[in-house]
């Protein structure tokens, strides 16, 4: 009984390969997901299959979740068959994003139930859960999270960030606001030199050899915009939900934003013109459009596109 | 005669360390400056100094110089005993940062006068002069730089960004407008993470984990910020003057930057509230007052500053 | 039996005001306030008080209503012993400001219980509710307008602005965001040519002759600002709260509102900086404190506040 | 004698009927242009052509100026053959706009030769100069202002804003901001109600009537928009200058404008996306586009243009 069984909930893009790192590690995982055939390739490799929620939190007093929405968390954790209503269940980890104040009320409401509520956001894409390279944003009282680390810990690299409930997902947030910032402003700063007259290889790598280097110019730019691919793994109007959320609570907080809202505008922009479909890298689409000029790519047919 | 006489002119802050290095080299060295004690150090390595801009040009064929400001470039290449009035003045090569337009001006006022110019902006600071690591961002003719190559290649890492003059410039400029975005980005997102609750060394190590990582989040915060000490080497006015300059190519070259222009504005704002002598990582301590509260430094009675 | 009675729910400051209207213009009102004391200079004039929203209901056709929050709104629509559980309601008419997603929330749930639902909020303060000068922006359906629109006249100049439930919210947040945009870009625009050199009273006069002129040129800044008695009648922090209610429905319709997101970024700073109790013509004092200089007033004492 | 002769130099849209106006109230008027058949209606009424600015100069002691670009103010004033050059000249009349920092630099060199300069840029367009209703704003010493002033009354209603040079060109960029503000604040508002389901001709009637009124709900969208016209008589590229204009000012004296900025950039990208050529009123449908909608002409085929 050194290694008790272990509750998962949702298994899409994220919580698929999150929990199969879990049974990799040794751990006996009782699973659920509103489409069962996806628990499949988990209980081929072992995992037992439970008929809801409440059904998996009477099994395991530890259940984590990864789910798409803030509303499907609170059903989940908290309504008819949600994790509350099992019999074991004492903590229960949330690995999705849902913005601080999701994850503050569903904490209270949980602890009034006597249930410790963790929220612990992942970034690093699916290649990150893939790989078990996430970083992981816990927030929680310190002895459950002492207690549910080795877990996290098969899924990523594990920062504590705090023990009041919502921490985690601000820790998420502030860190998109500065990766979507990164992305914005290097379309601006790539359309306006191509337009001056700059080759787009040759700026990123001075870009990257000084001061101006962020993610966007060692990443999505050489990645995925200048060879026009536009297939980074995130889409456009998830960064536009987390900045949202970001933005919110900076106004709740009183925090003034200058940058961070001109940031927001620029991409609920992007979304507003080419549609909630596109990959988040294919925001420079509507700079380079305002500029009658691309970055990358062959110059010829696609030039003035 | 293998390694002919090169001429330096401006031995400041960058000038000295870069003009050492190539007398390290092995270059021989004219040298001219308005002060004339400046000078001391490098005659005592060997250079022979010139009384003037058009000395320095009557000895050597190729001429680098290393100024403050635009007006002084200016007067030094084209004034009455300047560069272009010397008898064997054949290149000059700037390494000032003077912004596109003023580059552009210059050279086709030094090509009318028989002088092929190319302007070389460096990035790196001090430090980098001093040990030969800075980014030298050239444009110019490709005969010429290919002639001066091995002589920037002395003072640090040389890209050939373009073959119109100003290219560099412009360079140099984008690529302080992303550094400039990632301090300016990088203060909003730590204060607010800060007044949430969050630990601002904890933020700082989850952030350079994940997709937020900038050389601000790696370097200005760690280094200048978080200890309170702002003493990083470059000043806030200096930035607010590359800022300009970046965004008036913009609007010339009319490319819509609405997040360029709120760094700016933010950069502009933090001169005029605390002054031009500011180091340039101070510029957050004008969103820590606004929210009321303090990135880093010793919590106590410093908080709420 | 030509005038049916009337009821009105909530007499604050302008309830009172709006009610007192409607008895003068001959109309019989059951009349209803959680503060029964307020009810008293009503009855005083012949007004019949109830116990409850449903018991205003179960004693006359049309009630309408003026109340100070969307959650007060929704409970006295809505709850037990709301409106909806009176015997006799037909039509509801919101004079409150809710915003248009509450305004189609609470229609669309009446309409489910058998009552058709106006808003109707109003533009123009007390002065205007005591003087019956108060702009009425209306909307919902046509044959339910024309009913009600006797009542309205007797209040203000009636608009009706669409057979839409929200629309009459949304023609209001449009106005005040104008009203907004004019105080702030006044607020930055006088502020620049006092610290020029400009006389603050001379440049009113010349705006106020010319393609400048706004409301807040000919009213706030004459009447509240030069004079420095900031005591305009309408608090900052509401103007806060109609400009997040506006731009989340430019956010919603994804319209693009760079102007209007700077305008709102503005007023969310000045009640960061300066607190919720300012009048909304105290937003000019962190502009003045900005540039270091003061619009109007003594100019010994004061200049450089 | 009682009634001496006046220089005019610049008979343009605006000099030409400003120049007709002074013949007509009794001034006797030596002219140059320097397109000699421009001055055939003036010499027609009386008028007396000169061939230089210096022989205007030479034969008067006031001299008017209406010019179109600063560097033409210049020539004309400081140039060989300009008016400084004439051997009567003894105040100098501008009435271009040319902005403080070119009103200053004049002023100071030609009272380095012996003339008084006074600013006086008109606003009011060219019906305003046929109709003598411009607003006149005046800057320059109290002695000159008075003896020109009556001259000045024969074009417009004429205000002194203040002694020093330049603040007369201040104040047109204080009113031209704000009222470019207005057209694009309501540019965005029409836009966002439109797109709400709003009728924008009732939408102009609700704001004329509240405190949302400005000079474009009152003149430019019911006069330009609303009729798909777009010949309002002030052109987009222009309205720009100013605003680059003010803003700089604004930078130079350190006053903080994200209200003004955001204006300034959203007239850039109308004039980088639809070009130079545009009425002023045309950079609505730029937000149209973005939005998706039209403000106003036959809903039919436009809609959705």
């Amino acid at each position: 009984l050194a290694n008790p069984s272990i509750g998962f909930i949702g298994v899409g893009n994220m919580g698929l390969p999150m929990a199969t790192r879990l049974i990799d590690a040794g751990h006996d995982l009782i699973v659920f997901d509103l489409r069962p055939q996806a628990l499949e390739p988990l209980v081929a490799k072992g995992a037992k299959a439970a008929s809801s929620p409440a059904g998996v939190a009477s099994q395991t007093e530890i259940v984590l979740a990864s789910l798409p929405r803030p509303d499907i968390v609170r059903a989940v954790a908290l309504g008819e068959n949600g994790v509350a209503a099992g019999s074991r269940r004492r903590i229960f980890v949330d690995l999705s994003t849902t913005g601080p104040r999701t994850a503050r009320d569903i904490a209270a409401e949980l602890e009034a139930r006597g249930v410790v509520a963790l929220d612990a956001p992942v970034s690093g894409g699916v290649a990150g859960a893939v790989n078990g390279t996430l970083a992981v944003m816990a927030s929680g009282p310190g002895v459950a999270f002492a207690e549910v680390r080795p877990l996290l810990e098969a899924i990523g690299k594990v920062f504590h960030v705090g023990t009041e409930p919502g921490l985690g997902q601000t820790m998420k947030l502030v860190n998109n606001l500065l990766s979507a910032t990164a992305i914005a402003a290097t379309s601006e700063a790539m359309v306006l030199g191509v337009k001056a007259g700059l080759d787009p290889a040759i700026m990123l790598d001075v870009i990257n050899a000084g001061s101006g280097r962020n993610t966007a110019s060692t990443d999505k730019f050489p990645r995925s915009v200048l060879p026009r691919t536009f297939k980074h793994g995130f889409s456009l109007s998830l960064m536009c939900k987390d900045l949202s959320l970001c933005l919110a609570e900076a106004e709740g907080l009183e925090v003034p934003m200058w940058v961070g809202n001109a940031v927001k505008q620029l991409w609920l922009q992007a979304q507003a013109l080419g549609g909630p479909d596109q990959d988040f890298t294919e925001i420079v689409k509507m700079v380079e459009d305002w500029a009658g000029v691309t970055v990358g790519g062959d110059p010829g047919p696609e030039s003035g596109d």
